[in-house]
């Protein structure tokens, strides 16, 4: 038996703010564990990420009529200004402008089409951790992609997509099949590289209508689910769906099979509220607009079915009384390691450096 | 002076959850003093109740797509699956499933139309303690009824109920008459039995539009009123209308007057929101439709008259500043005994025993 | 750095709780300072301010059914009864009234068009000490004026119009231009009378159209604005439009300019609601409907742009994480002199005791 999940939030991490293409020249803001922040770009291209709080009065800085005038944002409470690098650089009523005005900066990657932003001590901030999903930006791939707003805590959408027997029942007539929830599955869990892995091996399986409508295959197919699970923003799923028998060849080539790369980034809003990106990369049928519009619905579909259930078990975990248990079984195993490993980036430092210490 | 009425809720009681007729062979959920309840009948007709939660991961098992699959639940995240005595009969990925794998069940009994529920100890439940309606389910009386939910703390309507000096000023044109205010009350309190009564006997009374449509009397009644309250849950009202004078005979009988039994079962949903369940019955125009329909449109529109009033007072009670006083008078010493009676029942077992000890 | 404002209230102080005409021959109840008042005209014309809760179940006097007999309130509940006085005269069930049975009364004035009302100790209600806005109340004078409902801190308020640079940006196109912002101010304060004023003269401004459109003026204007604002309640602007160059003649006449009195009254509702009652006297254009019309239009507009960035703001305030803190700047001087004095009228007794004893 075990608490339900947390609300605590990791600190010191990246996570995905939004996609680049979200991001233009206006104001953009986008609150990420609780902070609020603003985006733009700038004329030369660049995103900017900065605190949207005017260091006056705290009024908000994505909130009209704020404006940016070329690449300055004028507050529109009181018209102070700041440019791309969050400096002040006029005030109302006199000249001087305070050398403490300045709007706190973060540090801020875009890659594989995702804006990635630090929460945390930007000192720490290192953008080679930054986790991949490359197929998102990648010729060789076609991607729909979307987001969704969740009112859940966000380690309730870790849990769910790190379990996916759950396909079976919630998502029935999408992507769920009897087989998925039957299957067991393996369970492998890297602390250093910081990856938790599940992969569940369908070796005849019913072929789901995501599937089926998207690839043309009919009958029972071979369905593999491996995902890797990179704490505490990026999720993927590497989906191969193939003919009864197939296998990758020994050189690693696998022409016989169709293969989709899930991701989804798991950024927590506030402590109970979550955005949910999804994204579904294909290396088949890759100028199909119809698949493309049939996968994006059908994705987007799953994706609110996760949302309905969540928003209520949100209510659930945070209404019900304390001392409130769960009980977990095998293919919970990926699920709770995801726990113990968001639990150590949330745990005070204080309390991390004397268990070292001893 | 006293303080306002108080949200702690009993435990160890028995409370009415629903009317018969509302549990089928569908999954249906209601939340007693705090506790989410799932009820359903059985193929074989027999009411069944559980915590509303999948032991797994909390998920609601009331919320869709959990189904009811013969006599068993299959949760609509998982599929984990429940008998009808709670049990887990299969669990995802795996043959086995673990020991402790149940759901609570509430000791339930149907009696008197309503669905009965033990919130506390379940070695506790006393099926012969619960009170009384019988005219409820008696093909001698005539019945309408209906529910209505409250925003309130239920100790507000079971104030309400037991001072009903509010039918002149809140149920003026429907129930009310200058004489139910004016006319003074008698208060009988057995601690023993747990049962408050109030009586108000109106030897010359206007007749209210309530009963003068029903019964066809008109000018001034005899109109009696006699409450009996049994805490926490059940409240009933004996009305006897009677043409000026008429009294019941030496044996018991009573020919001239018109008898109606109102009943409330007054069941905190949570400690400040309350289910509202109301019933009329008549032993006169049993079989008039149109007195029926009108006694329960009236019964109704009075119900929501009160619900407006306590939704109002639940906020005042709420938001006003600690340490808010009430004044209380002669018509409240029904109210002032229930009260007390109910606190008995919301004090701490180790406080009672401690009490009884010395 | 500083602190945002606190959400204390002030006590012992008068407040405006309505306009005089806002009350008449029937029940009105508005909330000061968490208070819940009710307020009614008597026959003979003298407004009444009480505590609007019953002293038996604290339902409020001011919620149907409830109603005004003569000069009397009967509760809608159980008819408790009350005058003018407060005090009650009738009770259900008895003859005999409860000696202690009185609402309690609020010391109230009607002056300068509004109904003054004193939060705290009656006993210390001191009527001379009321601010004074005789524009409001002279034929001299023309008068439009209104309440918006405001969702934030009443210090919100305060800091916004006792920094009026905020004009050229919030109010852009109203009220505001260049040179409200670029103007230094001057500030005094006067600790003894209890006023903060701030001023700001433009020698050479341009004209907003609020003041074009009324007073027919086109081009550059000197235009100033002298702010008195006497914590906790009461704000003045004495605003002069007057063409290029004019001054006011040494015996005191300005025959040249136009004047505006611009009167805000800020009562709290709540620690986080506001009432922003504000009016809008002229001494031109006095009998001109049209120009009536569209100085109550304009200025109402006006004060929803405040409303909006304030409701904004106060969630802002309210959910940023403790010790978050704000720059001020030479234009805050007067805000930041008023919150130093409303700190000192929220202090508790005792403490403002000490300080004086040393």
């Amino acid at each position: 038996m075990t608490e339900p999940v947390s609300t605590a939030l990791p600190r010191d991490r990246w996570f995905v703010a939004a996609y680049c293409r979200e991001i233009g020249h206006e104001l953009f803001s986008r609150t990420v564990c609780g902070e609020s922040i603003l985006f733009w770009r700038t004329r030369s291209g660049e995103v900017t990420a900065m605190a949207d709080r005017c260091v006056h009065r705290r009024f908000p800085l994505s909130q009209a009529p704020t404006r940016l005038v070329d690449d300055r944002v004028v507050c529109g409470y009181h018209g102070f200004t700041y440019g791309a690098d969050g400096r002040c650089v006029a005030v109302p009523g006199q000249t001087r402008v305070p050398r403490t005005a300045r709007l706190a900066r973060y540090p801020v990657v875009e890659q594989d089409s995702f804006v990635w932003v630090w929460i945390g001590d930007p000192g720490r901030a290192d953008v080679t951790t930054i986790p991949r999903a490359t197929w998102l930006n990648d010729p060789q791939w076609t991607v729909v992609s979307g987001m969704e707003p969740l009112r859940a805590r966000f380690g309730l959408l870790v849990d769910n997509l790190l379990d996916l027997s759950h396909e079976t029942y919630l998502h029935g007539g999408y992507i769920g099949t009897p087989e998925v929830a039957a299957t067991p599955i393996t369970t492998e869990v890297d602390d250093d590289a910081g990856v938790v892995r599940v992969s569940r091996r369908m070796a005849d399986a019913e072929c789901p209508p995501f599937y089926s409508r998207s690839t043309g295959l009919s009958g029972r197919i071979s369905r593999w689910q491996d995902i890797e699970y990179f704490p505490p923003c990026l999720y993927t799923l590497h989906s191969r769906i193939a003919p009864l028998g197939s296998v990758p060849h020994p050189d690693g080539s696998d022409p016989d099979a169709f293969h989709v790369e899930v991701v989804y980034a798991i950024t927590p809003e506030t402590a109970t509220t979550t955005h949910d990106f999804w994204a579904v990369a294909r290396d088949f049928a890759r100028d199909d607009q119809e698949v493309s519009e049939f996968l994006a619905e059908q994705n987007r579909t799953v994706v609110l079915q996760d949302v309905a259930a969540l928003d209520v078990l949100e209510q659930v975990v945070a209404t019900d009384p304390p001392g409130s248990q769960e009980l977990s079984i095998n293919i919970d195993t990926g699920g709770l390691a995801a726990r113990r490993m968001l639990a150590a980036m949330t745990a005070p430092a204080g309390a991390a450096t004397e268990v070292g210490a001893r």
